[in-house]
């Protein structure tokens, strides 16, 4: 993974020789692709289509190539970009007090395993810095008021300031126990990953377990998404199921419930940084 | 699981002492306990109980060994029934046109997998006679008007009498694309199966493929549940999930889903047969 | 899937310039791609391809595709071939008593879910006669002596004598529990597919749920391959797993054995004969 | 889980009563049971039983349990242990270079899910220094020549004189890339605990993703078992697996594996740990 490519990704109404055009450009220009998939959604018939060229295998570099690619971009209307892996996106966490997920994507980010940059974590409670900041990572704390949704705007100004400083590709929200307001929402629509613990459209909202607990279901899960202005509701990236059964407790199933959480989430945040989510209205097509 | 054994299930209020007291009431008997489960439901504090013994280890019938019973199960408030493997279940299908189901059911009962009878198949469709009679399974049509519920009442009144008439014990609705009317969910509560093709709670009602699809998932799935007055939403015995991706349609998940209803179908039948299911408010005890 | 479609599957060394050759190709004549897929081995560096053509779309049948395509073909070295969804691949049953997996390809069949023609059935044994027939292809006994291998020749050249006489495409061991000989594997390389009843490469050979019974595996599994002359050791096509546990008897993991077992075979056998299987040595690429 | 309990464990040879014995016993001194299961092994028929007593309700404490408990152990030649939720299991963890297991058992602990007392992690590397020494855990490094088996007896001992100077409890091998030497192995014989990254009995020994992309298996697995003299054999306490394609790399197939890895082993030690796992020549029954 660690080779240097560009990854092409783009959208455009759908028509014969999309794909031979784009890899007759690619292929014109000596690019060997590494990956490549194509998707056609039926009810928009809007194309989908995600490249991995080896940047070694061109004679140019990715500005370059987007300034070549735009032509013929223009003239089947895509909506498209190029990305580099050699620019590593930068990723924002935001945690409350519950840190299985900042814990498991820190040691796949100090393994290489995650290949982002994380500028800083932000949270509500002090009870991560520690651990945090033993990373070499800058860890702000941002105080969340507890009485109304209105006190919260200087708290959420504050949190969209840090990340707009640090040039923030990407918001995580890490189990982090606030709901982020409708403009924010708006403003970084695409951009602000959410890890809910539950199965949805079951059990959005507060307590997922408790609410999966009284139904009485077999199977308890956690949903990684997009966030948007309804809560819960936004573009699914990834989702994942277990088995519980009669004798386990609500405590039980958030215990095990961690373990389906921060899985989801390193994988979608995964499938995000590496350009593999296209976004189709309110659904995802996930390029594995 | 051809060995004659007596299954033993119970609830009563927790309080030390119940599993001595019906241990040593076996033991006492010589009976050999195969198979022994419990659980404590912690909201009700009520003990749930079930035991499979040896019915040659014991010196005296079914019907001895309820009488000898009915003195501890006083005692301890309890509501408890013993049943007999030699004594098979009743089981009346209900199917429409779809046949996976049926199919996969069918298959398990002639290989002597499904250990109960089926006394006959009840349809509002033609379609499945011919596949039903090869197996020697009397097959009833019943006409099911497409106007509107009331239409309907004679229809079930039929099904309720060919049920009553067969002396059934179990009704299960293998892909019964009817709504059962309350007064029957009453009547035969905890006696009538249905499986549904959604993860439920989510996609309630009909046409949860497309409502899935719609909603973007990432997982379809499918549940089998005892029939309650509301629809869908009766205690849950069995469920399962499994991936599914952008690629595919509404028929592919049509498709797929099949494999997922039948197994969950025939696994929540078989507890059920298998008198592993205790029904505990809306949620269920399932001891595997 | 009723659509009409080609189905173009390739391999050729690797190098720039394939896919924009073979999509030009397919753009040039207005062929609408619906499904391509692409895959590289890394030891070998291989190039395989897979892609799906609406019929419609191109001003030509198949002959005529196939022709034109030769020379490009030629030109990259290609192993190549055109398949039509119009003309069903001929499927060739071979079981023994056990019937879940032919209950399961029946249905599947019947339904419409799997297209392909069933020209007839082969078994060492009378018992599925009844039901074979039932559903109108043909049913062949042969014999088959239980004594040593040699003696078998004769059964062997009888199966392959009935294969070659319904122009069979492929020959699938639904748990047909003989040792096909060496010179027929051979004869019909990547053409017999088994389903095996464990999780390969553990427990080859004969009552792999036996062995794993006393290795004390918590999974069992069963593999779907292509049979080569060396036992349980072709190209797997398709794998899964299902936990057990301690409780477990050899006869439960019989039972629930089955239920993998049907799956996988009926998920590897739709792979080959929507052509998404292609070998490479001992491995397969599954386009899925 | 952090109620004050009381575990039974037992096994013995099977015959009638034996619940009704150690239930009645229970009873008499108002002892509630919380958690029971029971097993028999069809092969030794052996007797195995597990139960959790809640410690407030009995009129004594662990020492007395044990002392009146042992006349009735003898009656019924068990072999036996109470252990007391209060005295927490004391784990040594070993480690190499990887660390995707220590940061995921360490998390665990931090957190209160495992509740065990980590007095020290020995290593043969220095890289994960900092990050223990950061939780406040003792590091030892123990230098392992690179050349053959007989050099490693000094540096093994020192490993066994550290596990004894810590009055360890079990050791457990989360990635430790050496071979435990026999004489150890008998010594601590269901005291060590390894995590191998392969479904076993398939891949045992060295690269084992590299032999599972040879065979093209279509799963990869990971086992929690028991180390014995015999590499990769001992008794299996937990496994899984995950679906993997043609397309993923050894590479990829390692870092996929690392998921597996640590939650089997996180599951196995937690097993391990609450007395849940009882073993019976090669094979483990495992309480859940």
């Amino acid at each position: 993974m660690t080779e240097h490519r560009y990854t092409l990704t783009l959208s455009c109404p759908d028509r014969v020789g999309i794909v031979a055009a784009v890899s007759g450009f690619v292929a014109q220009h000596g690019g060997w692709i590494v990956e490549a998939s194509y998707h056609t959604d039926q009810e928009t018939q809007l194309f989908f289509m995600r490249q991995e060229i080896r940047a070694d295998s061109l004679p140019f570099d990715a500005a370059e190539l987007r300034a070549r690619f735009s032509k013929l971009a223009n003239e089947f209307q895509m909506n498209w970009q190029v990305s580099d892996t050699k620019v590593k996106k930068r990723v924002v966490l935001l945690v409350s007090q519950q840190d299985h997920c900042l814990n498991d994507l820190l040691h796949r980010w100090r393994n290489g395993e995650l290949q982002v940059d994380i500028p800083c974590v932000i949270s509500n409670h002090e009870d991560l810095r520690g651990f945090v900041e033993w990373h070499g990572i800058p860890f702000h704390y941002v105080e969340m008021p507890n009485k109304n949704e209105q006190d919260k705007t200087p708290a959420f100004a504050e949190i969209a300031r840090l990340f707009d400083t640090v040039r923030g590709d990407v918001m995580v929200l890490a189990r982090f126990m606030q709901i982020v307001p409708p403009d924010l929402c708006t403003r970084y629509a695409g951009r602000i990953i959410n890890i809910h613990h539950s199965f949805l459209p079951s059990f959005a909202g507060a307590k997922p377990y408790h609410q999966a607990y009284h139904r009485g279901v077999k199977l308890i899960g956690a949903t990684c998404h997009y966030v948007s202005d309804e809560l819960d509701a936004g573009p699914i990236i990834e989702q994942d199921t277990m088995r519980i059964d009669h004798g386990d407790t609500v405590e039980d199933m958030v215990r095990y419930g961690k373990d389906i959480e921060k899985a989801v989430l390193a994988r979608g945040l995964r499938y995000h940084v590496e350009d593999r989510v296209l976004v189709c209205g309110n659904k995802t097509i996930v390029f594995r």
